[in-house]
């Protein structure tokens, strides 16, 4: 078969979504397993969609050209590790050598959300300046220009999630106050709107609807969060797309709607930001998209290991 | 003479400074003069720099390479104008269509604070992800990753003084609220510590060693602000190293003393800012640094006219 495949896969705390890829960057096979957690659950769990994409793609496992891993949590490129990833309990994983030697393949880790930045772009043919918005259990943005990701001096390029400029000065986990994260994701709706329980992005819309003022208000809070992201990424970086993406993406229309609602209201005030059409530049990822395990594929080549 | 030197400049409010570049992007020859206000005023001040740099270089007008221009306003870099410049007097100019039928020469625009960004990186030997952070009588940064600026969508790629993320909440002309540059830059000195008059920043230091204690809260404010949008480029791009440039940059070793104790003091508080060695990548412009002269002649090389 074709040696060229590129493997590409995305681990999340729940499932981990595997793809091969083309020479052309077309999707030819995708696999989807539940994750199993812990560094030797994490190890087995890649092993099992590669064998799947070998299986699907009729390529033995030693036949394909890289294997690229999106993953939560502090990443060191250089050495392959992973650190921090406590969602999928891991403090620390040599993921890229262990899935060397299991595999014969070269492999390259990213963060996930870097990766699904690097897939959106590739997906939805976006050039220029493409920020991604990952909203998620946390909030952090993937930056691509031309094509290639800014990662930045210590992997923390789109971190934006921690910084402290919330007006409501909420306390956060990583010592501050305010944090955009506290009020623009999913751990902030659980925290703030415990009637959501363990999925409150699942269930906060039909609450709206059933005129629950607390859901509305913790709506009002992600959606006001989401605007502060995308004025902010614009007014940083000027890109020509803020894609907005991660579980809340699910929230749809509804969600787009009312952060270019919130943006227009506040280029209504201001002239400077009227000049900047900040609501025209957000779009959303598709419902199904595979942009992280296609992201990862993406970025194996630059670095093998 | 040599046919390859560029030339750059930097027309500022005040002044306006130019240099030669040669090949290598050494700095031949200097000229500094006063500049004329007004659409006429700004290209003869322009014309005379050049002409002043042919004398000191013995080359012939017609025989330099390039000339880049770093210039305040919105910059359109397409048809080589300049929008909005209101402390030249300039409401619209095609500065680069007139330079170069005067000229004879190739003319290229930059955004001043772009071209700040670009000669900084330069002439420090800064690698990898680079803010530039220009307190003058507004607040924005500059951003060059791996040498290249980084503009944005319509330009406006580091405009961070327009984020309206300050506590004190102050009006701004944009018609926001709490804008960074209300804080942080002489026009806030200026409105927020009327005591200070025209060129506040020039006195600051005195007044405040002398108890004032209007010019003590206006420096504090100055130093938080400049300090927030360090933490703010940092969570965005990661940056390797985030310069301070402008014309506050002449508060000198208190300011950026001030900067960096705020910095470590938010990361005493923050396991997670703690990790990032903020106050460590910090560092001041040079006094008598030509940057954005120098990186108006390296951008030029980019896009003539």
């Amino acid at each position: 078969m074709n040696g060229a495949l590129r493997i590409g896969m995305d681990i999340g705390g729940t499932k981990t979504e595997a793809v091969a890829l083309d020479r052309d960057g077309t999707v030819v096979a995708v696999a989807r397993i539940a994750t199993v957690g812990g560094p030797d659950g994490v190890v087995g769990t890649a092993e099992r969609v590669i064998a799947m994409l070998s299986e699907q793609t009729g390529c033995a496992v030693a036949e394909f050209a890289s294997v690229g891993v999106g993953i939560p949590g502090r990443i060191d490129r250089e050495h392959g590790e992973v650190h921090n990833a406590y969602n999928l309990g891991l403090a620390w994983l040599p993921l890229a050598g262990r899935l060397a030697d299991a595999t014969g393949l070269p492999v390259a880790l990213d963060n996930d959300v870097t990766a699904a930045a690097i897939g959106a772009a590739h997906l939805m043919r976006l050039d220029g300046v493409v920020a991604y918005l990952n909203l998620g259990t946390g909030l952090a943005a993937g930056l691509v220009i031309d094509g290639a990701p800014v990662r930045g001096a210590q992997g923390v390029a789109g971190e934006i999630g921690h910084l402290p400029v919330d007006p409501l000065e909420r306390p956060c986990p990583c010592g501050q106050r305010g944090c955009i994260e506290t009020v623009a994701s999913g751990s902030a709706l659980k925290r703030y709107w415990p009637a959501g329980g363990d999925h409150p992005g699942r269930v906060l819309l039909a609450a709206v609807d059933a005129g629950d003022v607390e859901a509305v208000h913790a709506f009002e809070q992600l959606v006001r969060g989401a605007a502060s992201c995308v004025r902010l990424l614009s007014l940083t970086l000027d890109p020509h797309t803020v894609i907005i993406g991660g579980g809340l993406r699910f929230l749809g229309s509804r969600l787009l709607d009312g952060i270019r609602e919130t943006l227009d209201g506040w280029a209504a005030q201001s002239p400077f930001l009227g000049m900047l059409d900040l609501s025209g530049r957000v779009e959303l990822l598709a419902a199904d998209s595979s942009a992280a395990a296609v992201g990862a594929a993406l970025a194996s080549e630059g670095r093998r290991r």
